[in-house]
């Protein structure tokens, strides 16, 4: 496999359907969310994508047989306005080559089943530990900023500062370009931790905008066990025990 | 988009126009004259280029809305002797072979518009901080060097000594091997700094180059701020207040 | 050559073949059984890969000719169930995406043959110096999987956690795709040195799966004389001579 | 520009010519040696090649004129048995994939000249000053190893041990595939400097085997003014004062 390359196994006929996507990213909260989505909603594979743009790695699984690392296409039927995609993946483009093609990939498939609108999910990392659940957002039309202040997500002036970087922002960014509406929903996180909290908050915001219910237990729990690795962190930092460094505290979770 | 992809807004009728260029680079002096020349002139946008060669970004305006990085060219239609082309940008290329790419689009743009002669703006960072307002030049023919000397640019043999790197090198060099003509003009600068200053001194220059006024103010005003910063830059050290590194430095403006 | 190159030197008939991939990698487990394995049995050298995704590098030999670094394929009839190809070589890709290239090729050959499955070879580098000689097992389906673990393969949930990277990963990965059986073993080993213990480890196990015999000796003496230098190490670690650097350690064998 | 390119100035008809390659390397040996045949020879520039794999970077002459990044090639109609093409530059490839690439190139035009050979020139650092003038081959065939032995080449098995990369390499390592002859010669030297006392001994048997005759003066007194470089530098040392790294000392010259 030389190009990137779309496996499908389905062709679902979807309902004006929104598609969610949560690749890994600061805090993995837009991968919580959306593998959160896919288990609780038992949304049902229709593709899988693969290209030389992943890192050259496989993945072993449970029972110690391999897959290769890819992104991957999830339908679900809704009963409410919408049917929803989301699109999950163990990793994004490693080059910056590679983002542009991959996210040029996903909005053919996004326009072959005549999307909607596009979530880009994802965290917005700020340097310290966060009590407060923020959802800041970034849409590529003015339309959906109004429209998404009702749900409460938060919009600031030209932040975050340093833009959106990766298959959020060029969702948005190549989106616009082809005009598919698209908003980006980010939780405030500290960049350093998988952060299922801030996952939660994103996830209680899309619930609203999507008019969807979904049992939040899962990310509760591993939030409250995460909050317990936080507090040992601190007494550490207290007691000057040292934390060796930020990538030993990102690799926790 | 997988390749550089022009979006076409005007298509203006140009009278031997000429083109400048100021993409961010040292001191960011080119694109603070482009972009001070842009809105002082009133200019035009008269087409956008978006490129895989650029980072996979986007940029968060003061609405919450986003676009994508980009350069963008202004035209503007002066009652002198040449009209004008402005090429400005959030980025330059992210790879080498990118450059020659984007510089060989910017030349086939210019051979489309007839455009007589570049002048390529920028920073040569001396490493120290600087009094003088001195613009260097070079260019890829022995007349231009004549003809510029007469405005007060200052050439010196073999300088910069590591060559000119980036957009505005390949515009000449490129430009050279296309029969395009083409100067640039290096705003002398410490390097570390965003250099409003050395930004004026080229703008002065060029507006005598191009027999036009243009009001300095805002340039000005940016440049007395950015003195009140270096004098509490000096102070501090000569205090031994430590400056961490000249990353932090290069933050400032 | 600015392509993957082939160049074939002999076209033999094989029966039922299997293929053995040993390239360099943690440990050098897998290069130096399969390059054993070449050397005791025998094999005849069939076709060697050039490509830009290898190094810009020439091997100097003993006669002081050089040749252009490479892949190797060789071809072993045996009179058991099934003949054998081996893959060695100087060196993997040094870019993701010609990791995902060379290995296609390695496929399309493997596929020419009709390899009825491919065993690739590898290191499980766990950081610390390894006194069992455990063999791990990954792959590429779950019979495969039951199957080895009659040979004393072992086979781990989820590990190696970090995934494999690399020619063997992408063989699996990519065979998978395919519809080509593969399974990788690797010897767990420090990832700190040249380990041809446990490639003596990784040599019986693949020997009693391919029910094949090949004399240990050259991997034994290999062996003990790395035991004594990792003894040497622990003397010097011991009496706080510093060893530099796991780098340097690495280069020893 | 976005291919590499050739611009022929002129198209000589050449006997039984003879390549010279002498691009930029460990301490400039190669570079120093051609640069000077071209110079005593008075050998005339017949192309120019420009490539997206140089740097994006143009050179400021004398003049303050600029020129583009490039690689040239010289011929030299001789009385004797050979002509000579040189094969000069300021840069080489900056990626793997681009020294494939333009070796291809250098080689496509070797053939259509039906160049004899290929001698490529270069520097084989040994990480400390080194007093005697030693030569080191390597070959593409063993008939011209032992032809060079007789020119007081010295072979030392498997040296250099770390292979040889670049252009020098790949034009062995790539011409052995296409039937090409060359050979290396690297004039030993610390790595660390300019060395042009060590390219004086490459050029001493460079022009035994061609059987050229060039004044060595210009080289003589680079040489000599190195060494009182090299002696003020070991002063420093012995003083103790200290050299801040390498890479200050890879400067100089």
């Amino acid at each position: 496999m030389i190009k990137t390359t779309i496996l499908r196994s389905k062709r679902p006929r979807l309902k004006d359907p929104v598609l969610v996507e949560g690749l890994p990213g600061v805090g993995h909260v837009g991968k919580l969310v959306a593998e959160h989505l896919v288990e609780e909603l038992g949304a049902k594979k229709i593709l899988e994508i693969y290209s030389p743009h992943f890192p050259p790695q496989v993945i072993v699984e449970n029972d110690s047989t391999i897959r290769l690392v890819r992104n991957e296409l999830y339908a679900y039927k809704s009963k409410k306005k919408h049917d929803l995609l989301i699109l999950v993946g163990d990793h994004q483009s490693t080059t910056n080559e590679g983002h542009y093609e991959l996210c040029s990939v996903f909005l053919d498939i996004a326009e072959e089943f005549k999307v909607k609108r596009i979530y880009a999910l994802g965290g917005y990392g700020v340097g310290q530990l966060v009590e407060t659940e923020t959802v800041l957002g970034a849409a590529n039309n003015l339309d959906i900023v109004r429209e998404l202040k009702e749900y409460g997500v938060e919009f600031r002036a030209n932040e975050p500062g340093g833009g959106i970087v990766g298959a959020s922002g060029l969702l948005l960014g190549l989106g616009a370009l082809r005009g598919v509406e698209a908003a980006c929903l980010m939780g405030v996180t500290s960049g350093y931790l998988v952060d299922p909290k801030s996952a939660q908050a994103v996830l209680k915001v899309l619930c609203k905008i999507l008019d969807i219910e979904v049992d939040m237990q899962a990310l509760e729990e591993r939030a409250s066990e995460m909050e317990k690795i936080v507090a040992k962190l601190r007494e550490m930092e207290e007691g000057k025990s040292p934390i060796s460094s930020e990538e030993d505290l990102r690799y926790i979770g």
